[in-house]
């Protein structure tokens, strides 16, 4: 991939970081955000699938978009996730002109596990290696909202902040921003995506805009439940919290086989889970290896039986985030 | 005290615990329910003040309750907090007649730092003691909420936990109960309690049914960032997160001079506070004891400006819950 980007004049602006490189590769992970009753406050990072980038110093003003994959994103980084986020982060580099960037995607757009995350976080994070690390890690995830905004219109952090600070983290706050990590106990992830096509801006259009106060009770009963089982590493308390009354009953209608997928994946003995996001993606927890391969193979023998094709993913929590490679 | 405890006729039954006791006394704590952002599922005990109970086994079927103090509370145990609690306590026990109670409040009833939990709790750990602790906790909880009942018409378990367990609890959930003690680092507690009279059912009336999602997200977000750091001992997290953007901003109304209150003690240096229970206290968390005796002083000054009388407490987190002395 390196002999295609454009050779970087050294005379043009000061000496900029990565111990002298003048190109960064990362892999850029998969999130699950939301967490069932973490809605737009809760996620963490997968090991696997992962985006691929490489960002290098431009003398060219701007952000340069190369594809090196079959999605057919746009190249013009106003309108591209990645662009967005790099423009950003270019705005408050008054010493750099800018970025190429080189894109592997190998995580779906739209299959709920935060490709747009990835797309966003990854080139971010590569740029700030070439500048030294100049900024915070709460600066990139401001920088790579912007990439969000460019694929659901709205700036949310729940998959961004875990892709780059890695773990389960929980946004508190996004204005201000404010990321706490989560410490968690080892959790295998199961995630069946059915490919069928669930748009985040429906997925939120389909919410009501009220909750009851009851409801609302229960929520936070089970956020504050689950947060605690992660920290105290009590697997049956984060089993028993992962229950969510407001936003699951609305969107998992848009999930055909949902409700049949969770229940035998708890039977097969998942801790528990839910939607991956917005969906269509369902991810599932469990304390062992084994019992997430049995959880996969329940998954699929139910897509098998519906007849939709779907992709499984049968990884663990990826507790870096970004990776520079 | 105890030479008004008629004497209990060993023949009668099996013999029962306590190490050969007859009567059992405890101190019974007051408590913190909501914590701000956790609305009916959050809640912490006080080192002072406390209720004393003494709880004997007695030949008479049912309770008997000898009131110690000038309450002037009901001593017909049907509709009262600790007579419903010891018999809801007394249906599960075959091999008991029955109960005498003498009741000594300290915990002036409608402060809104849990006089009727203390009354409901202190009694059924004691009656536990002189069974041998043949209930668990959580069974404590159980009778207990039976108490809280007669005192506000509804079942809830935010007061009674901590003053079962001591220190910080969360119940992620009543039915099935679900209690999990919140480790947390040493906090000193400020409340002031203004003399005027707020109804627990009337402060849960005003609340409205419906909830904005919106704010609702903010409240799970604080929640969650509040038990993570209680459970991290992150003073300046579990500061950020004492935030309630649902029930404070209707209740607040019926507490005089509470925002004044609020902003003061945090511009003291209090990590932050807000409505104890129902109100009409208000209490405030530091991180050291002189801070808090600062935010006592400011509580004071603004009531007595006010001139409205008051009652403050300067107290840490009772960390074991009801005491046998």
């Amino acid at each position: 991939m390196k002999n295609m980007i454009k050779q970087y004049e050294t005379s043009a602006i000061p000496p900029l970081g990565g111990g002298g490189a003048r190109s960064i590769s990362v892999l850029s992970p998969a999130t699950v955000a939301n967490v069932v009753c973490g809605f737009d406050i809760l996620g963490f990072a997968l090991n696997n699938p992962t985006d691929e980038f490489t960002v290098s110093l431009s003398n060219e003003v701007g952000v340069q978009i190369i594809n090196n994959d079959d999605f057919n994103l746009p190249t013009n980084p106003e309108i591209n996730v990645s662009g967005a986020a790099l423009l950003a982060m270019l705005e408050e580099c008054t010493d750099v002109k800018g970025f190429t960037l080189i894109s592997k995607k190998n995580i779906k757009p739209g299959s709920g596990i935060g490709s747009s995350a990835a797309s966003a976080a990854g080139p971010v994070v590569a740029a700030n290696v070439l500048l030294n690390n100049r900024f915070s890690k709460s600066d990139l995830v401001r920088f790579a909202m912007f990439g969000e905004k460019v694929a659901s219109g709205v700036k949310h952090a729940d998959n961004i902040a875990p892709a780059i600070y890695g773990g389960v983290t929980l946004i508190r706050s996004i204005f201000p921003l404010d990321i706490i990590s989560i410490d968690a106990p080892p959790l295998h992830v199961t995630v069946v995506h059915p490919q069928i096509e669930v748009r985040t801006a429906d997925a939120r259009q389909i919410l009501k805009q009220n909750v009851l106060l009851k409801d609302a009770i229960k929520q936070w009963g089970n956020i504050a439940g689950l947060v605690a089982g992660l920290i105290q590493h009590n697997y049956d308390l984060i089993g028993r919290s992962l229950e969510d009354v407001i936003i699951e009953p609305v969107r998992s209608i848009l999930i055909p086989g949902f409700n049949e997928v969770k229940q035998k994946c708890k039977d097969a003995g998942a801790l528990g889970g839910g939607i991956s996001g917005s969906g269509p993606s369902i991810f599932m927890l469990s304390k062992d290896a084994a019992t997430a391969k049995a959880v996969e193979a329940v998954m699929k023998d139910v897509y098998n039986r519906i007849g939709l094709d779907y992709q499984t993913h049968l990884t663990t929590i990826n507790q870096e985030g970004v990776k520079v490679v």
